[in-house]
């Protein structure tokens, strides 16, 4: 047993899963310790149990017992959280959708797709792929679609289609009691009620367990180019996106990577990619549209100091150049050999944006920390992958540093101290600073729908 | 003292806000009546008292005292609502935002504009008149920010900006206990913690009281044009919406309106529109891909039985054709003399719309009730505007019938007994029947916000 689990007695709790799930309600040590480790640098917490329910009854009985027991329950997705969303904090029992992976209706008229929440977003798109649809959401990670609901995740496509909060038609929850919420209908639009469905987007497993979602899909999009062009400076690189979304281009996804981050990601894939602030850009549309948008970007990026840009329409030559930009937090390892990654987001209002991440790269270059930066810059929304030797103390303590000062930077200028990544326990300090007077209303709900505080207890709110 | 008012005894609120407020607290009889109506066939129901508060701080001490008393409090915008959304059931203060119509300041290159609740869509419009922005949400009437903020408002527009779901960034709201929330940042996107905004936006007043609002802009596009085309059939309409938007046709207002609506449109408006299903089209975006949208659109509709295209990229006639679908409940008034406007909407899933449409126009024309029926098509949609006679028991007999087959038709579809106006009082029971499993923890949430139940009582829910 670790610190964790012995420090708490569910052994009632335990006894009763076993007697409806037996030997699927695993309790091997080393299974549980898979499932206490995300892909950041938090320590370990592993639950006493982990279950992989089949169907939305076997959840409400899961949480029925939990409940009755005061057990914390977990709801797992595919592990790729970054904000220690799923530490099993008390123990308690985890309930991994993995086996809740089925799609259940398309409906391609309407445009969206009712799953159960084990599905992944690669999957998904597998399955799309002869419909004429796709789902655009792209956090990099192959996330599950229920972790990516409860996280409110985004990515690289979010400044066209919008994050799973606009992506998100409706949810089917077990609430802390056992009973099962369905939030909406599938309509287009409702001014019926409370926003339940938003409400429990991004409340990352703390108000209700998923069990099934209507998704949002949207249609290929007749003609895709995507292009790279590097730039002198960050802000001509933020200025020309900047003024891209003044101009009301729909670009599709528009990356900044930073020098280092090149310089990563050429040591990783082999590329050569020029090592400088550049933009990785996408655009979707009608022919006619995308090569007007192209035209319209080009002659902003020469406006703000943009070199060539090097346009492809080819699939493939597409596939490899957003593998590389998603591979650029395992690239960043070989920066520092020893370094773990802590990849941390920050999302500030566009116009604070260049100013925002070129004090956070001079209070960096000062440090001496290794930090590459990639963002999503059509929304203000940009990403630090610290790289930290943990059996070195002075450089935790910098990076902690230097961490606090962004997240405090980007609250000051209007903006949040995550954009995609959640609060988890990670940034229950940060939420506090930012929302202050919304921290009571948020406690007030958890309250009243988890008297018990059974519900993934300690993430976003302590109560 | 009217019916309402003399059931209740608010003596001790009414004193204390007369010492605080003095003249501004308002009781007159006649000034009261004329907050206790809305714009539909709702039976009047006057507040004691109304106040028009100044700034956020008188907000915050009238509603002290209303909780302190057990007082009922009553938000109000323009006034423009249509499901008795601001009625006052049980009397109480009526705190009126007509003069919180501060601009504050408009963010430009963050494309959003920070103001006071009492602002109108038409004032802020206005106001952006030189920016190159603009605010897009039209629910036709000029409504308050705050009042469509409160009832998740949409309109023509919403079928490419979206409705007040996506477009409020935050809200600073008064709860029940007169503590100030602000629930966002300014940032475009955010992970961080419970979608406060979201669950304000929508909630009528019944869980915060709005004092400051941010709202998104959008550039204003390059090119607009217009178009008015008929169909033979309603399914010939439809299917030329639901092709153009699988087509991935960005348009900015698809309107179908009836034979009987354009009947009335001609009465009331001296306009020669043929009398059959018509789509009323406009298209924002460059112009070049305005006009690849049109040609498109043409394409579309000629396949589905469209008549000839009526263009205009003309302001003036542009205006005047949406002032004439804007005038619709206004004209139907001409084909029954002594008929009342009840006007009401149901959305359904886009794949659904046209035999919900027809369908409701069959079960409409077996009765002999008059009710023109205009539609945001794009969104799946739809109004009517039944036409009744009060004094004939039978007619409202035959209309309550008729619109409760039609909600509950829509319900059927996996559609919402409102797209756009709100529940109020008018919905309580189809939200039941719509959600069932959602009441319960709406109830919940509003208990733990208002636990005395004094902000907007009866509206959405009942506890």
């Amino acid at each position: 047993m670790n610190e964790v689990q012995s420090k708490y007695d569910y052994s009632k709790t335990l006894k009763q899963l076993g007697e409806v799930f037996g030997d699927r309600c695993i309790t091997s040590r080393s299974v549980c310790e898979r499932y206490g480790n995300d892909e950041c640098f938090h320590a370990p917490k592993p639950p006493h149990a982990v279950i992989q329910p089949l169907d939305r009854e076997e959840v409400q009985k899961i949480v029925r017992i939990c409940n009755e027991f005061h057990t914390p329950v977990i709801p797992y997705g595919a592990g790729t959280s970054l904000e220690g969303n799923f530490a099993a904090l008390k123990g308690g029992v985890c309930i991994d959708s993995a086996l809740m992976n089925k799609i259940i209706k398309i409906n391609a008229e309407d445009f969206d797709v009712v799953l159960q929440p084990g599905v992944t977003r690669r999957q998904l798109n597998q399955y799309l792929k002869d419909t004429g649809l796709f789902f655009p959401i792209d956090p990099g990670a192959d996330a599950s679609l229920g972790g990516m609901a409860a996280t409110r995740a985004s990515g690289t496509n979010a400044v066209r289609y919008g994050t799973m909060r606009e992506n998100v038609v409706n949810v089917e929850a077990v609430m802390a009691d056992g009973s099962l919420v369905r939030t909406a209908k599938r309509a287009k639009k409702s001014a019926a009620g409370y926003d339940l469905t938003r409400l429990l987007v991004g409340s990352e497993g703390t108000l209700g367990i998923f069990t099934e979602l209507t998704i949002r899909l949207h249609p290929v999009p007749e003609s895709i180019s995507a292009a790279v062009c590097n730039f002198d400076t960050i802000d001509g690189a933020v200025n020309t996106v900047v003024q891209m979304i003044q101009c009301g281009i729909p670009v599709a996804r528009v990356e900044l990577l930073d020098a280092l981050t090149l310089k990563a990601i050429n040591l990783y894939s082999g590329t050569e990619f020029a090592e400088a602030p550049t933009l990785f850009l996408e655009f979707h549309g009608s022919s006619a549209s995308v090569d007007e948008q192209t035209v319209m970007t080009q002659e902003i990026s020469v406006e703000n100091g943009g070199g060539e840009f090097k346009w492809t329409k080819n699939t493939e030559e597409r596939t490899q150049m957003w593998r590389a930009r998603h591979d650029a937090a395992w690239a960043s390892k070989l920066l520092h050999p020893k370094g773990e990654i802590w990849s941390t987001d920050v999302c500030v209002p566009i116009s604070r944006l260049a100013e925002c991440i070129n004090e956070t790269r001079a209070d960096l270059d000062e440090s001496g920390i290794l930090a590459p930066m990639v963002g999503h810059v059509g929304d203000g929304n940009f990403h630090l992958i610290y790289l930290v030797d943990h059996d070195n103390p002075d450089e935790v303590l910098l990076a902690n540093q230097l961490h606090e000062r962004m997240v405090v930077r980007a609250i000051d200028m209007d903006g949040t101290c995550t954009g995609e990544h959640g609060i988890g326990y990670g940034k229950i300090d940060f939420l506090k600073k930012e929302l202050e007077s919304a921290i009571r209303p948020m406690a007030l709900i958890k309250k009243a729908f988890d008297p018990n505080n059974i519900l993934n207890p300690g993430k976003i709110i302590q109560i």
